[in-house]
């Protein structure tokens, strides 16, 4: 529970299999409003949208359809996200301007808007403190599981609350904010502040993770402080409290959309270390993270370290190839570029067994280092994929 | 057949399923050399070696196994590559500094030279003018079938000879040279011209396909031209005549190695056309044809043209959505942006049904324009690629 939110969920009729595809999350009074968006240049309406919104910093409810991206759509896109905003806020007795809308699902066809128009009703009085849940079901797409996490925040004395959702699983890459994740907290914080917050926690968790390499059109990211807990942000260190909080938060909510990647069995930290620079460190993670044959491999079970190397000789980054030592988990599997033998090998294929671990690439160029967590490629990823607007 | 030129191939038990996996390309005479190599910072031994030899423009034979790359070996490596060739000069009465060698297969195992230097005798005694087929068989490592073009040229009133031998299927991707090519003429041509002509024809065919994305440590073209036809390239005008021959036989190569693919079932050719430069459109191309999301579309037959809108989204290139149009084949799928509906959308599908079709992208930035050739992504891309070690 979060002071002074409440949110709901209905099965609009969007999605094919009558699951929920349509949530609401409002806050009672107005709320301070941060966002972050995707790079692509291709962007949904929503997201063009939400984005001359938030100039004004405030928002009171976020309405969301999954099912339909709203992406191509033209100008009746537009409209349509519009009209769904107007819904929302006419049932709440709102400021349309200060309502924000997304989508997630398939590109280039038209929302029935005649399904939205009927389940907002049903939507707006199903609105409660428990409703959470039920929106974070109604936002996923391939998802297999809700992504919530629920924490709270101490400063000095006081207690506030925060809630956070997120949807995966495909079309994610680093670099990008993820597809949708709605976060809530009753802090008290001033919008300004509240977005530097989010760009930072942002670019520490989502921005570090990659399912296939592609990046959705829709990708979303909101935060929204109404400062019902009667608890106020007013010092740099209360910032920081904050940021690490929302850090924390975002990193947990990253992993679970890695964690349940299209098709995902593995989740796989790749970390550079002793790079001359931290861009050439992360550049060589996210060639690593993204390459299609490291990830079936990580699929097989196969400690098969020369896709690996294969993959950094292509990121553009100068190191020798004959210095290069790499560990999966603890085990030392390659010592200067040369495979350390059967023992290590056996080791190494343990580890890969299982479902989570690290792989450790020390470069020996310099002192920088960067990870990003990744998921392995796996037949379903093919199968999902392969069928998806089916 | 090639005047002057013999091959061969054996089975030295590199590979595990008792295949061919040694061959030995022979010219009689000295012949005129070029070489174009992997981008890869991580190169193979043989492909060291063979562009040090190389810079003498002067070659006597070609040994090549697969079944192991000989990568990521260190000084042991490069050390098996050199006592691969010697082998094979000692054999030929060659100079050593005049045979090339090249490997495929799994990277950071050492090569089993007992075995090697085993079955050179049986390689050289078997040398044949009709032995391009056993030797296009024996380079093979995933791929289901031999890749090898005979043509002839004519050069005035005079005839001449070349034959081609590639193998595909994994790690290739554009802007590099593709796994292994050998190709053999009996025209005569000088070392330095011979090279521009590879560098050229190369950049128009293997340098426009993808797989994969991911980059062989061991990309190797080889060219020989021995001149024992008694036809000499002389003028520009000859030069350009066997430029034309030779893109045309490495482009039907090329092609070859994109339609057998690591579990392709489609060949699809992606072009970018009136983009703002070149580079835009080459990069443009790029991006949806190694996306995964496209590539598991094709694979599906759907005609998801949203993806391709998404891919274009993240190439880095200034384009205006609302104005783009994309055919698949002749049918108009998207016209400004936007879906031509359901209509379209059937006839669109029944193209994707096909094996091989392209995939016409008109981003109206320009006039300049790239095409890449890619496959799908297959289940069995995925299979091949978790057991390919095992």
């Amino acid at each position: 529970m979060v002071k002074g939110f409440r949110a709901a969920a209905v099965c609009a009729g969007i999605k094919k299999n009558k699951k929920k595809d349509l949530a609401l999350i409002v806050s009672d009074t107005p709320a301070a409003a941060a966002g972050v968006f995707t790079k692509n240049r291709v962007q949904a309406a929503p997201v063009r949208l939400d984005k001359q919104r938030l100039s004004s910093g405030v928002c009171r409810a976020i309405i969301v359809n999954s099912g339909n991206a709203n992406c191509c759509t033209g100008d009746q896109g537009m409209a349509d996200a519009r009209a769904m905003t107007r819904l929302a806020a006419d049932a709440l007795n709102a400021d349309e301007a200060h309502v924000l809308s997304a989508s997630t699902g398939v590109i280039g066809q038209h929302l029935d808007m005649d399904k939205i128009r009927a389940a907002v009703p049903g939507l707006v009085s199903g609105l409660s403190e428990n409703g959470f849940a039920a929106a974070a079901e109604a936002i996923m797409t391939t998802d297999t599981r809700p992504k919530l996490v629920f924490e709270q925040g101490q400063m000095g004395e006081k207690t506030y609350s925060l809630a956070a959702m997120a949807k995966g699983s495909g079309m994610i890459r680093p670099d990008m904010a993820t597809m949708l994740c709605f976060v809530c907290t009753d802090l008290e914080i001033p919008a300004a502040d509240l977005q530097q917050v989010l760009v930072d926690a942002n670019e520490a968790s989502f921005n570090r993770i990659t399912i296939d390499g592609d990046t959705s059109t829709n990708d979303t990211v909101l935060l929204l402080a109404n400062g019902q807990s009667g608890v106020r942000a007013k010092t740099p260190a209360d910032f920081r409290a904050f940021a690490a909080l929302l850090e924390n938060v975002l990193g947990k909510l990253a992993r679970m959309v890695v964690e349940d990647g299209e098709g995902a069995t593995k989740c796989v930290e790749i970390c550079v270390i002793n790079a001359a620079s931290r861009q050439d460190a992360r550049q060589m993670a996210d060639i690593v993270a993204n390459s299609s044959l490291v990830k079936t491999a990580f699929f097989g079970e196969d400690a098969n370290w020369g896709r690996i190397l294969a993959a950094l000789g292509r990121a553009g980054v100068a190191f020798d190839p004959d210095a290069v030592d790499i560990w999966f988990d603890d085990v030392k599997m390659v010592k200067q570029g040369l495979g350390c033998g059967a023992q290590a090998e056996a080791a190494a294929t343990a580890v890969l067994q299982k479902k989570t671990f690290a792989v450790t690439i020390d470069v020996q160029s310099g002192l920088q280092q960067a990870s990003v967590l990744t998921c392995d490629f796996s037949l379903d990823y093919v199968k999902i994929n392969a069928d998806y607007r089916s």
